[in-house]
C-alpha cells in the first residue's frame, strides 16, 4: 500500500492520458507498467535503434523513461486540472543498460503544494535477470493554472 | 581556440565515427554540428514525435543529446584506442524547449586521465532568436582497455 | 557590467544582514566578497579545524560557502519582504582544494518568480595562483511570504 | 545484515581513524553513530553556531556530514592502503533541517574497483520525532596509491 493518498480519485486517468499525449513515448516504443499514487513505472523492450556506440541502450534513453516515470508518479499526487513539468533530474549509470528490457520506477520522495522530489530506479532485464543499472533524483514542478496538453494554436 | 591539446589528431574523426554507431542519434534526427578539442555541439530539428505532453521537445530528449555531447566533447581529449561512458549527467530545464531546433554543447571543464566533468548547455531556436532552455554537468570515464564499438558477438 | 536588474535597489543592505544571521559563516571564518545583482562571492581563509582526512578543505565547506555564494547571488534579484532556500545544490570536486583561501561565485543562470537556478564556482588560490577546484549548480526557492531571519519564539 | 562482504576485515578501525583526522568533524561536533560494510552514520547536535539565516542547520552543514558518511561508507568496501574522494555529491533539502540533531546516513548503491555511488538520507530529530530533511546521492573514487592522512610536508 502507498503512503500517499490521491487528492485527485481520477489520478490514474490523467496520468495514462498525459502519457499517451508524450509522443516520444510512441517514437520509442515504452509503455505505462505501473501507476499508483506515489508510484509509476515504464518499460521499455529493447530495439537496435535506440542505443549507443557499444549497442546498449543510450544512457539518455534511460533518463528519458526515468524522468517520465518520476514526473508521472508526481502527476498522481497533483490537483485535478495541473500540468507538471520537470525542474531537473540527475542519472547515475550504474551499469551497462545492456539486456531486453529496461524498467523505470519513479517514487515520490517528498510531495509539496508546488515542488515534489523523486527518485528514479531503472533495472535491466537478461536472461531472465533484472538488475539495478541507473539511479537518480528529480525535482518537478506543479503548475496549476496550466491544464495538461497542447498549448492552443 | 580551445585550451586544450588532443593527445590523439584524429580525435574529429574518432568522434565522428563512434556517433555514426549511436543508432539513437539517427532514430531522433541529430548531428553532429561542431567537433573540437574539448567541445562538441549536436543539433536536433524539431518533430512532433520527440514531444511531451505540452509539445514541446521531451526533457529526456533535451538531456539525450546533451549526455552525447558532453560524452565527445570529453572523448575529442581520450586517446586513440580508448571508448567513453557517463558516470552521471544532470539536466536544469530552465525553460520550456518550445522551439523549432535544439542545439546541445558540451564543454569539458576538467580533463582527467579516469574522469572528465562537463559542462551542458542546450539552447532552442525560435522565431530566429536562440535562447538557452537547460543547462547541466556530467561526469564521464575514460576506458582505456576497451575499443568503441559493439562488444564481439 | 550585470545583465540583472534587481528589484529592490536595497538589495546589497538585505544581502549582507542575511549574511550575517548565517551563524555558521562566523564559525568558519568565511565573508562576503562581492555582492552585485545575479553575483556574490564568499571567501574563505584555510584553517586547520575546516580540513578532510588529507588536510585540504573538507569537500563539505567547499559546498557550504558556494551553496550561500549562489543563494544570495539569487536573493540580490528577489523582492524585499522575502526570503530565500535552497531547494537542491550539486558540487564537482574539481581538484583538491590545497591551498590558503577558498572563493565561491554564485552566478544566477535562471531567475524566476518561484525559482532560480544558479552556477557555483570555487577557486583555490595557493602560492599567488588561483585554479578552479569545485563547480556545481543549485536550484532556489524564493519565499514571498517569509521574512529573512529567526522564527518567532 | 549487510549485502557487502568488506576486503579487509579492519574496516571500522580504518574509517574510524580517518574519521578523526577529518578536523572539520571535531569543529562541528559530529561523530560517528555507525560503521558497518556499506553502511556508515554520523551524528550532529544543533549548536546555534551550525545555522543558517532562519536559524535552522545550514544547508551546507547537512551536506557536510552527508558528504562525509557516504564516503566512509564507501571506504567500508575499499581495500586496505587506499583512501577515497568525493567526486560530486548532490543534495536535495526536502524540509527545513529544524531540531535537535541530524543524522546523516550513507549507503553504498554500487561499489565498483574504481568508482562507488552512494545514496545520503539525512533525518532530523525534534520532539522525539525523527523525519527526513534531506536526499542526496555521491560518486566516490578510490585512490589505491593514496594512503589516507596529510600529505608528507
Amino acid at each position: 500500500m502507498s503512503e500517499f493518498q490521491p487528492r485527485d480519485p481520477g489520478y490514474a486517468r490523467r496520468v495514462r492520458d498525459s502519457f499517451e499525449r508524450q509522443k516520444i513515448m510512441g517514437l520509442l516504443g515504452a509503455s505505462l507498467a505501473r501507476v499508483e499514487p506515489g508510484v509509476v513505472a515504464i518499460e521499455l523492450p529493447f530495439r537496435e535503434d535506440l542505443t549507443q556506440q557499444h549497442g546498449y541502450f543510450h544512457a539518455g534513453i534511460v533518463g528519458t523513461i526515468a524522468d517520465s516515470a518520476g514526473g508521472y508518479a508526481g502527476y498522481t499526487l497533483m490537483p485535478e486540472g495541473s500540468s507538471v513539468l520537470s525542474v531537473e533530474y540527475h542519472m547515475h549509470l550504474l551499469a551497462p543498460a545492456d539486456g531486453t528490457r529496461l524498467i523505470a520506477t519513479g517514487s515520490v520522495l517528498r510531495s509539496g503544494r508546488t515542488l515534489t522530489v523523486c527518485t528514479l530506479e531503472v533495472a535491466i532485464e537478461k536472461d531472465g535477470r533484472s538488475s539495478r543499472c541507473a539511479f537518480g533524483t528529480q525535482t518537478l514542478i506543479c503548475l496549476v493554472d496550466r491544464p495538461d496538453g497542447p498549448k492552443p494554436a
